[in-house]
């Protein structure tokens, strides 16, 4: 596959801004590097069976999005987008060998799915920071772009989140370690989130905000709606939090921001969430627009990312 | 396609023994019946666009698992083992609209698959629950066939779910309501488990039990791995959770239990948790039998549910 990087990576503009050297991603686990060989399961690659080095070496941008299609059609776009010389026929599953998860290589971008909740994206993060150790790669941004609801703000609106805060609208992901609850930071990369906002400037009727993100562990009840199987709450009561949640700045809910955003802080990832609003919470629960709006909706994330990769890898003149 | 199902449902057995008359699968929201449509987001189902009585009003069986290739490979045995007269080319994903989930239909057996993780199976059972309501759907039973880790038990064992236990060996179901937390209870249906345990004994060299299975939001930390990005234990205080676990009746791990449990019963659906152990949780960490091994061992609730659903329609004579 063509590499469309520089030979040096220290002239990479993320570098030049942030630090000096090579930042590596790391792993917080003391056994890993004892180990005689390390299965990723759920991706099914492994340290024996694949040279991880070789296939992944080279990545600079991670984007991770909940469903399979639309992170292969964010491959095909970035191909489109970053005009590699390798045909499009080229770019293959590289976890086809499961359906847990898929995964496209395009050059320095690396695109997966992670399924829907904390726990789905929590194990293909798991292995996506060792594949990213094991191949020794070095300053990684990685960038979930997704689907969500909006409070309080317009469907179609871009949110790039500066805070993920749970139910309780803290910014803490609670992970449960053996029987203990450990609380983590949800911290992300202003900076990054701050070139990722200067980047939708430039794009003509865009409607981009930053604020705080909320992540749940449930679409219906845990989100305040009032159409799922079950719903014991009041419309007042369910109007009203959100309400709430609107007034400590969330501005949309997920259900994937806070464990990918600890995990990777802690794993020296920079890492941003760019989601999509696809209704407004506080005009109703169910998600019904037409099709073709929903798609065009969901592009937008995609259409951000492509420019924000093109301008930190300096082809922007070339393609805009 | 073919029904399989005598004329009048009180001959079945399921009736006989366990309830008179039917029992209707039932949502609990006052909201649901006042709406003017109820789009199933997620399963690219609506109640405006598809006639979800004609299509789904004679289900019995639902058979959920994580893996939509598994699901796809259920449906295709089902359809064998049923003897219908209809063509394999004929079992069409219901939701290939969308690839969150998928979902088959073989008579009076639905196939649908979860991902992984307590938020993925909750989005699909809400909207699972509310599909099989506006079918009038009755005396239904859902069965979750999935894979597992085994704690002192050998790979390739069958363990069915007396008690779904959370990560502090409770049995219960913590669900967040708004920013309330609201403990439900996971009890499963015991004269269905011993059911498809007796189920087992006909079949030869299947080794099957009935034990506790703990659901846990996480692969790696919160079930004491030493092999995740993350891991802040010793390799003594991980083994030391695994069999204390052991010692409170635990058989096995996985994600998605105690919500399944919760919801099913919530609304008139009676349930069993039927997983395969693919490893010994007291031996090893990473899932690495030959890929053969595993395929075969990930087989077995299917054939295991597979011999219960025969015998609940009174097919096993003419197939076994």
């Amino acid at each position: 596959m063509a590499s469309v990087l520089p030979a040096s990576n220290t002239s990479m503009r993320s570098d030049r801004n942030t630090y000096v050297g090579k930042s590596f991603v790391h792993v917080k686990n003391p056994y890993l590097d004892s180990m005689d060989e390390d299965v990723l399961y759920h991706l099914d690659l492994g340290t024996k069976t694949h040279n991880l080095p070789e296939m992944f070496g080279d990545v600079k941008f991670v984007c991770v999005g909940g469903s399979p299609n639309r992170m292969k059609a964010f491959a095909l776009f970035m191909h489109k987008e970053l005009r590699l010389t390798d045909s499009e026929e080229d770019i293959k599953d590289i976890c086809a060998g499961t359906d847990r998860y898929c995964m496209y290589k395009i050059g320095p971008v690396l695109s997966i799915s992670h399924g829907m909740g904390i726990p789905s994206i929590s194990i293909m993060l798991h292995e996506l920071i060792k594949l990213l150790y094991h191949a020794r790669c070095s300053d990684v941004t990685i960038i979930r772009i997704g689907t969500s609801g909006g409070i309080g703000i317009a469907p179609g609106s871009v949110v790039i989140t500066d805070e993920a805060v749970d139910s309780f609208f803290k910014p803490r992901f609670e992970q449960v370690i053996l029987d203990n609850i450990v609380t983590r930071s949800t911290e992300l990369d202003k900076e990054l989130a701050e070139e990722i906002f200067n980047c939708s400037k430039e794009i003509s009727n865009f409607p981009t905000l930053i604020g705080h993100t909320m992540c749940t562990y449930d679409f219906y009840e845990g989100q305040g709606r009032l159409d799922g199987a079950l719903c014991s709450f009041s419309r007042e009561k369910g109007l009203d939090y959100l309400k709430r949640a609107y007034n400590a700045g969330i501005r949309n809910i997920e259900m994937e921001s806070t464990v990918f955003a600890a995990m990777c802080r802690l794993c020296g990832l920079k890492a941003a969430v760019v989601c999509v609003t696809l209704l407004n919470r506080l005009e109703c629960d169910q998600i019904n627009s037409p099709h073709d709006v929903l798609v065009e909706y969901q592009k937008r994330p995609q259409l951000l990312i492509s420019k924000f990769i093109k301008q930190r890898l300096g082809l922007c003149d070339q393609t805009s």
